[in-house]
């Protein structure tokens, strides 16, 4: 955690009043408030028995141009749980990358709750790729091994790459042809759709998703996700699972209302369609400055650049974000809805400030 | 779920405009409302490093008038399973009655994540009594045996009883002597502190309570719970469970202004004496119609009846309620914060002239 | 644990040979030994595929009358686990008295590795009784509540009771129709069937007995235990299930060959009858002697009796045995196949002789 | 499986009376017969109250030359999931290669009955290095990612090399230097010592090994494995977690007699050796084959060879092995502590008619 109380460099700015540490750092979008206190309107049966939750189902519909399955959640490890939960046997393995959420970030949430095997593999742009995942197909049938079930990827992955249609539908024919299904984590999946001016019809349902966490935390939201079963014959058990797994909101509504406030006039994609700006501004401002270097151009809402290891820390004292790989000094810099040209610039300063001081 | 359009009665009232369905049939209290519009002031790192979670602490640990811990969650199973997973091996049990919440309303939840066992004990009135407990002791100590570890009650009980100070001290007592703990399922606790006139200090803190779940969704909040640790040692893992329970707030300042402003001024006791008033002002009404057999008078929020059984399905499609038990036409109404002294009124009338048709 | 080095008694007889502690306090049956070293015979692939596995599959189903799936397993507590996970979901339940071994006696195995929930209920005689399961019924369909799936019975039960035909026949008819199956654990199956005189396609299979535990260690094997899935159907997972749960047998022969000697020339119900016999003798025995009380006359090879409380230790450290219930000085007498009429008599003699002595 | 029923080539000699698949397809060490017989003497208590286990704890703590804790359990696989479950938190991780018997064996049995996660990492020859491990260690404290505490290898590893004193203390050390313990699969370790003329003393407890599974299956006994707690405060709950795996033998004495009888006289450290030399005389032999390419010299007693593809199918037709790895024909051949010399020279013999045959 940031300790602001010693100054590093005397002539630095002010911080940005954007956080860059993550995109849910942002509060929340106007329409999403306006849609919550609308939401307050007298009685309505919890747990989904309302007519906002049926909006959102219908909206979600709309949106995938199918008749998916929508099982509303409080969060995005919580959704993940709940969609991996709704197909795997224990017995059963989930092969992804090694950087994916649902292995680093979630403290072992779907592991423990599902009893299955995640299997990580090594990749280079945290994409999977059915080459690392072909040694694993031959396990199947074969009872001392755990049983390859799940294909799990996301889209915008960890590493800020964005996967393009065929690459998914690739893995997703590999999965079907071995009667096993494609999951897919969307806590960026409207940054993908807006990195890639598709939408849900022709990056998911058409190439093959089977299922998908829908996260709009991070882009507008004040709480909330989804799991979409594209499949919908997936969805059998899935409203046990999630109340088992402590996913039911009982005032259902209130997360109702702020899928479809986000949904309509497409205002989720207008939200990415701008912090995915501000990522390709910021990382074009940093570019120019010596000492950095940007891994790659940023696809979508993340900016992952290696700068000098004296600067990581009087950085994030100034303003601050997480540490990616701490041996090569491996930073992230995550823009969001909420993100301004002022804070970019803001922050482009102070990164050219402290590493001149650094350097000097 | 009710099928509102086929009539009843030809004169029934219209029905009233609150649930008796449940307490979390309401929507938000407007200082709740308020606060989240407040809360949504730029950005704030996520996962609880924000000034607001800092507020909501030291408002609770005032209440409480302690050092508690306290680990904000998305909703009550979830800090349920937190608060339990915290204490519990998987070799160990949690004794607690068979109308226990954990038991029987949370779809397995805290036994596929603590992987515990639960050992439900009969009752009379929905209180675990030491005797009930006794025959368990000698598990302790023996391989064979799951090995007792927590007792568990709920504040209000399922059945609608409140346990007194002394109840709980010996219980309190009883898990102590056996170097176990009590935790407390505080669903309702504000309608159980409104009901008995006390407060944290002297019905949890000063009892001997370890540990409990502190439920303000029944009373006016959106959504969230907390587990609060009296015994802050008893928290050394809780921030692992919970973000691997997956009950983590990302934007978890939203969580935090909702306790500050339910804590403020005693607004959640203030809505809390409301409820029960009307829950009182219900079975006070009922008693009175020829049919309806109020089991007990209502210590808090929850009205238990009998009612003829084909008044059951009419009645709820006319206002829906849950059934409690099929068997003997045990019905369950709830009263809430926002339930109003016309909806009671409407509603008893309605259950009078169900009544009066069903017997013509 | 016993200490045996003070004096109780000084004209106590020494104790017997047998152990009333248990029936798996004996070792193993001739037959048994001879097949362990008859099947060393050279190499054989692990893990079942040998010819002893399929030789003791025939036989079992041989024994059955029928195309039964047979998953042997390393011990009871295994079979047990391997049974129900391989027909429960975690968020099912699985229903039985508070008695039941999957209860009390392992550990919490069942539910850590299912997560799913038991439903123990009370009971009179160690029976399950439809009237007991009835209020759970209603569970089913609603997402809240843990979903019944199985009625589990014990045969005999942990009380020493032989359920009848009819009464299991009973439970398979309610577990039928409510899309359950009825589980049997059979530890003393030999012991139950040799109390009343029938057979596995008798009491097992055609009264609907879906799947069960065959135990043969306490009956005179060495080491193993099988489930039997009378079902073939809901082995569909069961060989996954079993290597999961660490029950899969390397040199699976071993196992086999047990199983096969002692089902051949129905040795195990001859060792079943004379441990049942035995028994019989030790409840007329000690009926006799004051301050004795035999609950029930013993159905198969346990013997309940309630003595003076101050006889218990002293009876313990001449030949030791469990309490069953401290809190009514109830103990439990085990008999087994290598009882001998004269350890019946000498250990009655010594209860006799230490109530006698506390007595004076 | 093998179908043995169509001829490859005319000319093939029978197959050797070994089976070079598995060294647990011997049957049992003639010595570990005779203790079994010997053991069935009367009663003794269940559950390793008896003398025999006293015996071979007391065997195992000379062998090691320090109080260490034993836990005899069925089998290797439940003996490693007691293992790790006694020290594993479900928020905690097991850092591994991904070639571990626990990751790829076991069909996910550690992480399931744990509920941690296992963290699979890439290596060369199935030895676990600190390279590999680091970038793990800075998951420790921060709350979304699981707690690395258990670095596991195995000893022999699964491709048959064989870590150093040296190797194994660089591991010991890297885990306490962050709060972490050395966990060893010994499924193999007498084959591992052997190899190194090394003893318990100096390459388990001298270098740091923390547990350890003791397995003596491969290596004559008839069943039954052990978990070694060389840190004796590691297995403050192991018993309860050995009975909850469903991993405590009810007639214990028969798993303890046969450790005792392996390592009277170090018979285990002579089958192991003998073993091994069968390996090396199999490498050897089949090095000389056109066609077959040793990976590298068998430092135990497995031989990892390539071999034509078209000849895999044939050669295991006549005498079943596993493949290894379909995508390269490398196959594993292993050997025992039965394997004759005779054996090998058939097996080398057949080796090469089936490829000369192939490459016809």
């Amino acid at each position: 955690m940031p300790a602001a109380d010693r100054p590093i460099a005397p002539d630095l700015p002010p911080p940005p009043a954007a956080s860059f540490a993550s995109d849910n750092a942002a509060g929340v979008a106007p329409e999403v408030m306006d849609a919550l206190v609308a939401a307050n309107a007298g009685p309505a049966l919890a747990y989904g028995e309302d007519r906002w939750t049926a909006a959102a189902v219908a909206d979600l519909r709309e949106a995938f141009g199918a008749p998916v399955e929508v099982v509303p959640c409080w969060g995005g490890t919580g959704a993940n749980v709940v969609g991996l939960a709704s197909v795997l046997q224990p017995w059963e393995a989930v092969i992804c990358t090694d950087s994916a959420h649902i292995v680093t970030d979630e403290a072992g949430a779907p592991a423990r709750f599902t009893g299955a095997t995640l299997v990580p593999v090594p990749h280079d742009d945290g994409k999977l790729r059915p080459a690392a995942v072909a040694p694993y197909m031959h396990w199947r049938g074969e009872v001392h091994h755990p049983q390859p079930r799940v294909l799990s990827i996301s889209q915008v992955t960890e590493l800020g790459t964005v996967y393009t249609d065929d690459e998914v539908a690739e893995l997703a024919d590999l999965a079907h042809a071995h009667d096993m299904v494609l999951h897919l984590d969307g806590a960026r999946i409207a940054n993908a759709l807006a990195a890639s001016g598709s939408d849900l019809r022709r990056s998911i349902r058409d190439v093959g998703v089977d299922l998908m966490t829908f996260g709009l935390t991070k882009d507008g939201a004040m709480y909330g996700d989804a799991v979409v079963y594209v499949q919908p014959a997936l969805a059998a058990h899935a409203h046990l699972v999630r109340k088992q797994a402590g996913q039911l909101p009982s005032k259902a509504r209130f997360v109702a209302a702020q899928i479809s406030a986000l949904l309509a006039e497409d205002r989720w994609l207008v939200h990415a369609r701008h912090a995915n700006a501000m990522a390709a501004r910021l990382a074009t401002a940093v570019s120019a400055i010596e000492g950095v270097t940007v891994r790659r151009p940023p696809e979508a809402n993340a900016v992952f650049a290696r700068i000098p290891a004296a600067a990581v820390t009087p950085l994030q004292e100034w303003s601050f974000f997480w540490p990616w790989d701490p041996a090569t000094s491996l930073v992230r810099w995550m823009t969001g809805f909420a993100t301004t040209e002022a804070d970019v610039d803001r922050f482009a300063a102070g990164v050219a400030a402290v590493i001149a001081a650094v350097r000097a």
